[in-house]
């Protein structure tokens, strides 16, 4: 029997998978001639999910080189205007560029018809599938699950109803080591019964114990998107532990009354937040056009929760456990 | 009695008046990484005409430092979304601006009920008032009119039903001579008097013949928006003689199929118009994403019409007689 490939055996081999962040947009409510407002991208190395679509999203796609095509989920987490108003144009971006793949919209009901009303007054019929999913904002459920992954809703306090979105990667396989295998007449047709953590009867008899050639899985992924909110202490039990916290942080403390008042967190509360969810890393982002530069973010977050970075725009962050 | 000031003296002596067409984006259907959408800011020195308000628009606005206050109609052709998926942006962000002053918009029927649903599933009130204008795109009529100016909406022959715009200068007062008056002792309260052609008796009982002090007013100016539009020889009449046409060009002659396909013209269409309709200037625009470079546009138009040029995005242009 020929052995594998070089490349069947990297394959197998489960090359460490994490999750590539893109910010496309880290601008709130006003966008300013520096920044987009919020968008991103998560490639969770199967799917890409589109979160949040507003006006320019689809601009920045392009100029980040992003393939639309791989974008086959979108989530909106709330009907204000700068989080969902690019969403028509891309929709119709998508159906000028003749695909055909079915796209999933996961967003508040109320969507639907205006969505629907719009594509009539512009005479377009989409030409690819559209299913639409209603998210309700005031629940926490999973909203999507595939073999890899599932994506929870969860509640957030806002002035309108909002979802943030908490991706969890499942278990992954064991790591068959390249090393330990080598020189072992092992018939690549097995290594899938290694992965899934068995034990193997190798052609003269030997039985090879599972952890002699294989490393424990990497320890699942998990991302939670929160934006946009007040400071909410109730968030910090739905986000309990997760390895990357993106959380919203529109004001600095010193407009802390506005942040109040219009339902959103300044960045210590991003950390507050963070520190007592017990996350391993924070990323702000949704930033008032009113601050030019944002260092003044991090001076504030750092003290309460050191591992905090800015999700800045442009930028393509590789998210890791 | 004093005499004016030097600056009473500016402004009667009527500073040539020409229109500034500001090109904020230029691409047809999708955007690409380097032109954004079409829509165009015309300025007749006295109001500002945003001329469809495409998604990004606000984004150049802001780029190119357009006063938004300065606002105050906005005029839409037709109801393809890259036409005017970015007036729910604008209109928000008006708003969050904290405008007061009344914005005229002036668009088919159709879209007034969608923007008001969008607004109320974003939980939006505006804080100044939105007059709505209903345009209906198949007739030709006088959508709008101040004492310097009219706009009237005219047919164009497109896959949805769209207006083109002419905005025409009214005829202006006559030019008061700075050197002519040198010395005479005129008063600037008679000022008004000259410019509108009277003659003037001076406190010496000698009669001014207005011909002597005063200059013909420049020739009143007129721009035409033709945007979408198919081939359409009747539009020719309809913009006789303008001063500056500006008339899509989505495709060259080499994709001349497709442009009457999807109801829109090639540069060389344009060009014939404007040669029929004996314009002055011709400007071309919203170019399909599909040329990377726009030379042609120019090589295919000028050889027919040889006062071409490229409505090219970020520039503002002064449009004289």
């Amino acid at each position: 029997m020929s052995g594998p490939s070089d490349r069947e055996i990297i394959l197998y081999l489960c090359l460490p998978v994490s999750f590539k962040l893109t910010i496309l947009g880290s601008s709130s409510a006003t966008p300013t001639s520096e920044r987009f407002f919020s968008a991103q991208i998560l490639d969770n190395g199967h799917q890409y999910f589109l979160i949040d679509c507003a006006e320019g999203t689809q601009i920045q796609m392009r100029r980040l080189k992003i393939r639309f095509q791989k974008v086959n989920h979108i989530l909106i987490s709330h009907l204000h205007g700068d989080h969902f108003f690019g969403l028509p144009g891309l929709l119709t971006t998508f159906h000028l560029l003749g695909r055909d793949q079915v796209l999933h919209l996961y967003a508040p009901a109320a969507l639907q018809s205006v969505l629907e009303q719009l594509f009539t007054i512009s005479a377009t019929r989409l030409v690819y599938p559209l299913e639409f999913h209603a998210v309700d904002p005031l629940v926490q459920a999973v909203i999507y699950e595939d073999k890899h992954l599932t994506i929870e809703s969860i509640p957030l306090e806002h002035r309108i109803p909002t979802s943030g979105f908490l991706f969890r990667e499942k278990a992954g396989l064991r790591k068959i080591s390249k090393q330990a295998i080598e020189g072992l007449d092992i018939p690549y047709t097995e290594f899938s019964k290694l992965q899934h953590g068995h034990d193997l009867e190798l052609p003269d008899g030997i039985v090879l114990k599972n952890s002699q050639v294989t490393l424990d899985p990497q320890p699942p992924l998990s991302y939670a998107y929160c934006s946009d909110t007040a400071y909410h202490e109730p968030l910090a039990d739905m986000v309990k532990g997760v390895d990357h916290l993106f959380h919203e942080a529109t004001f600095l403390e010193e407009d802390v009354s506005l942040a109040r008042e219009k339902y959103h967190s300044t960045a210590r509360d991003a950390a507050l937040i963070a520190k007592k969810a017990e996350v391993k890393h924070l990323w702000l982002g949704h930033f008032s056009a009113r601050y030019k530069t944002l260092e003044m973010m991090l001076e504030e977050a750092c003290p309460v929760f050191e591992n905090t970075r800015l999700a800045e725009e442009g930028n393509t962050y590789l998210l890791t456990s």
